[in-house]
């Protein structure tokens, strides 16, 4: 008699993530709807950082999908690269939302174009073929990286800070972005101050996701 | 100090359209939130069903959305035809929702691809130019005509239903369509039974995108 | 440490009916409120039908209030005959609604006389007996069968929301119904469509008695 | 462009009984939903104490609803004697709730019989009348007049108290009454205490009839 | 996958006690929020009347707190002497909240000075002591003692109330108290009672700290 | 028939900063309850920064609160120097909160000592008379300038959180501060990230101050 639960998986097995976005979710909440639940995916890496990641999690997070599904409302897919939406899709018979996809929807719908900080070089090529592949590379005004890996992120708070706005200026000013997507959940604690300072509406993929995800079920 | 609003414009002149989208967000303002206010456009002509119709609101659209921006929290653009958006985004600092664009965005991050229900036949071509303007083509699975005006959708009901269904499975069927568009708002009070009978979410552009509206607005 | 919630029982064993109701009551957890939980009566026969039925369920029943009673705010007797309905209100000392007390008071509560869209002939003799004991009898003006068993309200719906039209329609005009209340909850998807073609308040027992039992908590 | 909202009318004229029922109603604002108003009957008489005030109300009550009908979503007939709700319904196309009916009807949903808490024995013939005209006779355990007037239940807080808990458990032990439905508003601070003394539901019918009418517009 | 709570823990072993919080806190259930659990110390006294008490259920109350700490999102120490809460504080990493100190505090942010109802002689020492290492003497009005113990509170229900009222206002009158601090949670069926007859607001300690929980996590 | 509402009054005359704060609460009224309105006092100077601008603002204040009252469900005086609250409460019969008074004795319930971040060295006279005067003093593990006026403080967002989480440290580490107060509402775009940074509950007095005044309406 467990209560039904949007089931949000966090694919990378670094449990201090997984409560980051549980922390997050407490304001959707408050704002009553079914529970959230955040789960970790035990036989995630540390990280997501590569392709080889991105395919090692897809038959973990399948079966985890397969076993949860009878208590599932819907699925959150918690990683910024979507690994294995289709397949969890076929898997499951309940909603299953990327985050990345949700949110560069989302921002879409805005109006004008979207700017990604990204963390890294190396996550630019993924971007920019998923984007491809969702149909939205002409939304896309630029994806800069703030060249900074995801624990350095939390190192040096104002160093990131000044990164994410320097960045994120490039963004609104020479790209023309009418919004920025944080391309990774470790920006999440520089939203409201990146937003103040950039003036745009700063998308937060985890909460994006869990508001389309509360929304999609009060249809 | 009147209390700041979604301010969703209704661009044909039907209060009775109005009266009716406003009773389907009730239960939307029951889950809390700012207020919702549903207005009529009085220059409007009595259903938009060419595209000389959704060109010649656009003046009246901006000037309304100029005229309510300072008590707006966000406004929506309340024609399946998203008419004059670019414009009003341009006139208002606020966010701007058509109800088309996000009403496709969600339905495509549901994963899938996209059946349309559309009215007539003489919808298909701009609904088709609009999908490619939001890059959205290759999510497209179909868009069929029930071939029901406006007011006859709501004339006699089971023919509609009956309409609804037999086109909404050819685009499961036929087309591979995974989620279902109401194109007509007209065709509201059918979703559930449409929703039942598919076995596919089906959404209601108004509701998707109140939805949504309040959902960045909780951001 | 299990969430004390409000436990609806669907006493017959069809685990999809449940599931509808489950669905349905969605919208509801989106309004905050405890925790409401849908349970199949694992002993009921697959769709209640007879007299016999309804006294069959009653032990099975009356087992399960009893052993969930510490961990319920309350529970709803989720069939439209009420099964055993006084027994579980002295077996408990919880609140127990039934779905048909329960909304045959708020549409009377509503004004004006009641109409009752009803699956089979044979239910309008068990419904006349039930309004005799629950003092309301003056307050029907029609009940009305529309001929179609639980399970063909699903199969044909243009043909199940054309009945339901015709016979509402009848109730309206000829019996001069103020309001319908849905006599099965197989009914429950063609609400919207009903309610807009009549133009008159449609209840659907489940989602009327959960708001119900919401509203009694919060006293 | 005001927000339509549910109205209630307090139809006597003194300005702290409505000021009263809004505070007792900021608990279900919490709650979300429409706003509630309340408003006073500028005509009415100090108190509706006789047949005559009844009478004397209608007319006023009636202009009050039909000028506010446009921006009404429903409307609550605010007085133990419901008065003139037969012609508010036919003067308004919104739904009108008295609380003395929705009270009565909620309380025999509840099950067992019902004890009606009076301020004097002259209210008794006015509420059998009316229990008889909605069906609802049997279901009365008992109705048993305090012996206090209006203003008198505010007077002296602990005799009021153990008048009410006197004749509460008159009503419980000697009549049978399973729920209390208190028969004035003067009575709804006792109503904690009352209800933790009796250990029956009490209800209190302001509080009662805003819960269903919150209920009926989020159907 | 159990969902984080709230966890309000009872320090005495009286499950009726910690019931009675349970029923009182269902009003903020329907506010939306995250769950809150209402639990009873099995090892402490009936009730926690004198300074053995309080020490004897520390060594308890850090053991269970210890054991539920993963899946706690705050805890309230629900006892009015706020028994080892520095030490309660030290064991977790969530919030620990003390009732008395929680509403001594949000009584001074109304204004004026407070009265607080004390059970007996008895407790006023220990109040005074705790009001001193708070900070928070100079806003004490007054402490008067109601002379009932807590199961004498329940026994004589307007004996009581008329106590808390003539102690209520001789702390309004003589010590020129602004707001009243209810010191025991026996009196909270009489909260409205006593403040529609004092015209002061009256704090609850367990509603006022659940609020200031639910207030602190939405942060 | 203006909706009563909460009503936070912004004492300097930039509405920049009465927008910003109307934004801050937008979470809040996704939670349901009370509408909560924003007003700037047109005759306070651009930002109040001496005891002179306390001063000179009581007497706009008081006339703006009287004349608001009837419409005022709380009042907040959102400026952290509280100035005239004493007056107000005078004035009005609404409750009124203090933004600087609620948010410190929020902190103090939280437990451990209190670290206040303000803007200049100006500031710290006048907060230590204020917490002498609330008895707070012992509550402060200390009060730290970070050097920037109102404006500076979002001119350079790196720098800015730089010194907060600088001053932050200092606060934390040599002073044993447990939670942190935001002293300007300038600083509150930076929360969330000198939350992450620091691992202390930091509070936002406007938002602090909200809640405080929803919790109190609630009960």
């Amino acid at each position: 008699m467990t209560e039904p639960a949007i089931i949000l998986i966090n694919p990378n097995s670094t449990q201090a993530v997984t409560d980051g976005m549980d922390r997050a979710l407490m304001a959707l909440r408050h704002r009553g709807g079914p529970p959230i639940r955040c789960l970790t995916l035990a036989e995630g890496p540390p990280g997501i950082e590569t392709d080889r990641h991105v395919t090692d999690v897809i038959g973990p997070l399948l079966r985890l999908v397969e076993r949860l599904n009878a208590q599932a409302l819907a699925f959150i897919d918690a990683c910024f690269s979507d690994p294995g939406l289709a397949e969890l899709r076929q898997a499951s018979d309940k909603p299953v939302f990327g985050i990345a996809e949700t949110t560069y929807r989302r921002a879409a719908a805005l109006g004008g174009r979207i700017g990604v900080l990204s963390i890294q070089e190396s996550s630019l090529a993924r971007h920019r073929r998923y984007l491809e592949a969702l149909g939205l590379s002409k939304h896309l005004a630029g994806d800069r990286p703030v060249g900074l890996g995801v624990t350095a992120l939390g190192e040096d708070a104002p160093r990131t800070l000044a990164r994410l706005i320097e960045v994120g200026c490039r963004l609104r000013d020479d790209d023309g972005a009418a919004s920025i997507v944080l391309g990774c959940t470790g920006m999440t604690p520089y939203r409201d101050a990146l937003e103040a300072e950039l003036g745009l509406p700063v998308l937060d993929p985890v909460l994006t996701t869990a508001n389309a995800a509360l929304a999609t079920l009060a249809r």
